[in-house]
């Protein structure tokens, strides 16, 4: 990556114009120490003196990026340690183009009353006519703009508030945030600053963490960023991370990373809009139950251990500094309620945005993360199940995989004469294969043939099958110049049949239990990463989704922050969200009887039961 | 002072079973170094080792009393710096039996239902068929037992919630405090502690700070303490404290002072009682909206200056801690709502404990501390003003005033013989003239001529008259022994003719203003720190009060720490306050027209129109 900037430019600036977001939470200060990179000859910098580099540091020509200007041309490597985290970031520098912008803003069905509002209010000041004390006028001022019947403020305001509003001629920006049915002033400032607030809202994944930047003054998304959640290194799945740090007390350890994770995002997003963090005064999280265990520090063990009983599914709003996160001193942390332990405010999150609480007829959604949720009902009833799916298509735990960002096959199909046709994201050259392009690849795999109904490679079938490190592999791009081939293993397959299995047979629980038959769906609503254009057809080919006509099934993205941003502009939504939250009954899987019979019967392709599956033939099944 | 103890006994217990309440924050651990006292011989006394005493303390034999016990009989002095302290300290050892414990708990008037409660409560554990999250689980808990449509956890309560509930098998002590229309969950402790929760309520005085001590389980007063406002040192009224905080940048050192005056009331009383600071929830307080803004370091200085405004009226319960209140950590502070910057949350207590909002004849309310307030209404309207009457009737800056504690002359008559009778409280020997004492002394004084209408002195008329260093002053107790004599000077009289004056001329003022006639007063309401047995009859004969019938006339003492243990023992009583607080219409006696001529007027005893006391006749008027 090359960049020309003006001399006397910091390495820290030259790299936010080459698209490199370094992580420098003190914004350029040179006191939070994070933006650290090497420099091939220390002589072609020159750099201001600073106390957070340790002398070894120094010998390997490391220096803060923020205090160091080029003097000629330099060459600027980014530290080991930071290479994962500032390639991701990289790739996600293309990212927010193809994130899901979809679920916008849904204003025009709710009515748009955001958490937390900025306020301009111009108060007359008092006289010897009018000796109302200040705290009380600003109340009265308050309430001539919006419906606040209960309000607090919080001590720190109140002992400034005087001083502030005389200095200012009672002309003031109040920020105030909702809490339940309460109103609080969490801020106010001298003039006019209406116009500057921002959010933002974050899916809190078990492999992937995604953040939108939220204008709140014009219910719009202006940018997102995405980056994976830096737990994994201690468990793919989230109950695996819950027995690490129940053995090794790292709680506060589990914490500080998925903090860190929402910080990095959060100054990214900033840097890159230009927004000071204190502009940003709210934040809201949608995720599965761990994960805002994790995030608040609240005690997830007894999530993993029966009865499976969550600390607390409706989580007061509280300040996000509480819990680490850098944005206004003062401003707001939300997270959406979950409904039980292992079906969380993601889902809840989901079944707000698709809207399938307020149809009259039967809907099913299904979240396809690093678990698989189902929910199954209408405007009244709602059930759910969770099967613990894997991050496959998620593109954890297959070789290529990847999640989608610039270079991932989004679409694959092998075409009738057996070549094989990609469409990757940014159409650069594949670098990995992310949730939409898995999905096909299983399907056409299947359908042509070349694995057959147990989700084995049919051998000899087909040159591109061969003997690699781990097994049986097929080929799908091969290698080229300095890019590697791309293969799709047998073991990638079992993962990504074992995901689809387990979400298939919780459907047909949910359906079962409530005596729904396919021909009874009004409506399936397919959630998850998996890229942003899914074919949706190919999740019934590969038997995840029951066998519906292929409009009646709607890819939805990432409903996970579709629904938290939709909160964050509503109240009502809120509101709506909670009473979802209230009344979806869960069924536990895991005890349930038929369960383990039909995840067998659902590790075929498509099924054991073909009848479920009348529309789909393989070349194999028509041979 | 003496007493006999056991060997082995500390200085500190001895001085406790001798009546002598040494400040003593740590309880008698030996590292909080308040507890130093003198003694005689250092040979008759062993001290532990302590690093709390400097060199030159130990040259003086100066020892901490809770680290020394006697080795034989020893003299023990309290050192000079804290001799004022310990002094009064030693005269309140007494006084709580004459405190105003009259205006106990209204709780058959309004509702029992306290601000802070512990209830205990038994949830059944997490089952498979039950699994609601921890957190909901103690809600629902919760709300089987009290009302509580809006509740709020704290981020810290939320983190240790789980742990805890499963740990005491879910049997556990919860704290409730109600900020306005909201249910915080304050604490939660394992197991039942429902039987231990105590509140502090505080009278914040200019001159004198009363606290009473509160079990809120049974609803009832169980000890009371009093001290002076130590930031007397930087003014005698309100006014002149703001001034110097504002010269002198002290808005700090005056919260401090105020807060440590608050905090040696409360250990006094936790001590004496035996309560762990843990146990006292609540703190709630009604004084002055000064001694308020002071208490909290919100901005005063709005009060002295046109248009007289006060930063907060209605301020909102927030933790004590946050204040510097040492109760239990996570404790409330309430401060009971006031009118306006001259009318103050006391006043508001007032009308409460008096109930003159609920009746339907017309009653007067005055209140004579360091400012004299007055109330004048009925359940219709209500009107208020305030005099700075100055603190002459609290005894200060009167030669020989005191306030009401042992030895203080409480009861004064000039009997037919010209010879005098008083009655000291705890019947010692004569020390000072507490508020009561005083005004018996100006109304016997006029009503037996030794002064005339001007309330000078008439030379020459009694042998009791002498000229003292201060000019004219009037012997009431002749030295005896070791005691000294007890007079009043010219001074004195001019300062508490003065206080009367103010008083007299606000009622007049309310009472023209609303077209009142003293025959249209069904009560005359008089509260004030005077002691506790008050001829209020004398408050006519010198012109305070309208002439009245006596038995219209009630002394109800300290209705400001009455009104807010009212409050604190009843939420429907702190909304009766707000609607009090909310309704009143204040007279801004510094701009009215006609408030200097009636002072004028009101400082001749009673008055200049004899018309307004034809009840009132001195022996001179006789004559």
């Amino acid at each position: 990556m090359k960049t020309e900037v003006q001399c006397g430019t910091s390495l820290l600036e030259a790299a936010h114009k080459a698209g490199i977001y370094l992580s420098s939470i003190c914004g350029g200060d040179g006191y939070c120490g994070k933006c650290k990179v090497i420099v091939d000859h220390i002589e072609q910098v020159q750099s201001r003196p600073t106390a957070l580099l340790t002398p070894d540091e120094i010998r390997q020509n490391i220096v803060l990026a923020c205090q160091t200007t080029a003097l000629s041309d330099v060459t600027v490597t980014v530290p080991k340690s930071h290479t994962l985290q500032t390639c991701q970031i990289l790739m996600d520098a293309t990212a927010h183009r193809f994130s899901e912008l979809a679920g916008e803003v849904r204003a025009g069905v709710f009515e748009f009353d955001p958490l937390v509002q900025k306020i301009f209010i111009e108060m007359s000041p008092p006289t010897v006519h009018d000796h109302t004390a200040d705290h009380e006028r600003l109340y009265l001022a308050i309430r001539e703009q919006i419906d606040a019947p209960i309000m607090q403020t919080g001590f720190r305001i109140l002992q400034k508030l005087s001083r502030l509003l005389t200095g200012c001629e009672y002309k003031a920006t109040v920020t105030i945030g909702r809490r339940d049915q309460t109103t609080e002033v969490i801020e106010i400032e001298a003039g006019n600053h209406s116009g500057r607030n921002f959010a933002v809202a974050v899916d809190l994944g078990t492999t992937t963490v995604v953040a939108h930047l939220v204008d709140l003054t014009k219910a719009v998304t202006i940018d997102s960023e995405a980056t994976y959640n830096s737990q994994i290194n201690f468990g793919e799945d989230y109950i695996r991370r819950i027995i690490y740090a129940e053995e090794n007390d790292a709680f506060d350890e589990m914490q500080n990373r998925i903090v860190h994770d929402v910080n990095d995002l959060i100054v990214t997003l900033a840097a890159r809009q230009r927004i000071d963090l204190q502009e940003i005064t709210t934040v809201i999280c949608a995720g599965n139950t761990a994960m805002v265990h994790f995030l608040l520090n609240l005690d997830p063990t007894r999530i993993r251990r029966e009865p499976y009983v969550a600390s607390a599914g409706f989580v007061p709003p509280i300040r996000a500094a509480e819990a680490g996160i850098q944005i206004n001193k003062r401003g707001l942390l939300y997270c959406l309620p979950s409904v039980a332990a292992y079906v969380g405010s993601d889902i809840v999150a989901g079944v707000l945005t698709t809207r399938i609480f307020t149809k009259k007829g039967i809907s099913l959604f299904a979240d396809i993360g690093t678990n698989g949720e189902v929910v199954l009902g209408n405007r009244d009833w709602l059930v759910c199940a969770s099967s613990s799916a894997g991050p496959a298509f998620e593109g954890s735990g297959v070789k290529h995989g990847m999640r989608a960002g610039a270079g991932a096959i989004e679409r694959l199909s092998i075409l009738d004469d057996g070549s094989i046709e990609y469409k990757t994201i940014s159409d650069t050259h594949p670098v990995g294969i992310c949730g939409s392009g898995l999905l096909d690849t299983l399907a056409e795999l299947f359908r042509n043939g070349i694995m057959d109904r147990t989700g084995r490679f049919i051998t000899n079938e087909d040159a591109r099958l061969t003997e690699g490190d781990e097994g049986l592999q097929f080929q799908l791009v091969p290698a080229a110049n300095e890019h590697n081939e791309i293969v799709i293993t047998q073991a990638d397959i079992d993962n990504l049949v074992r995901s689809k299995a387990g979400v298939f047979a919780a459907i047909r629980i949910l359906m079962e239990s409530t005596q729904t038959k396919p021909q009874d769906l009004d409506g399936i609503y397919l959630a998850g990463g998996f890229g942003n254009f899914l074919n949706v057809r190919q999740a019934v080919t590969i038997g995840m989704l029951p066998d519906v006509p292929a409009e009646k099934i709607h890819f939805v993205g990432n409903t996970s922050i579709a629904g938290a941003k939709t909160v964050l502009l509503s109240r009502k939504a809120l509101k709506a969200a909670e009473k979802i939250a209230g009344s979806m009954t869960y069924f536990d899987l895991m005890s349930h009887p038929k369960y383990m019979d039909e995840f067998m019967m659902a590790k075929f392709l498509p099924h054991t039961d073909l009848l479920l599956f009348p529309s789909v033939k393989s070349v194999k099944c028509e041979a």
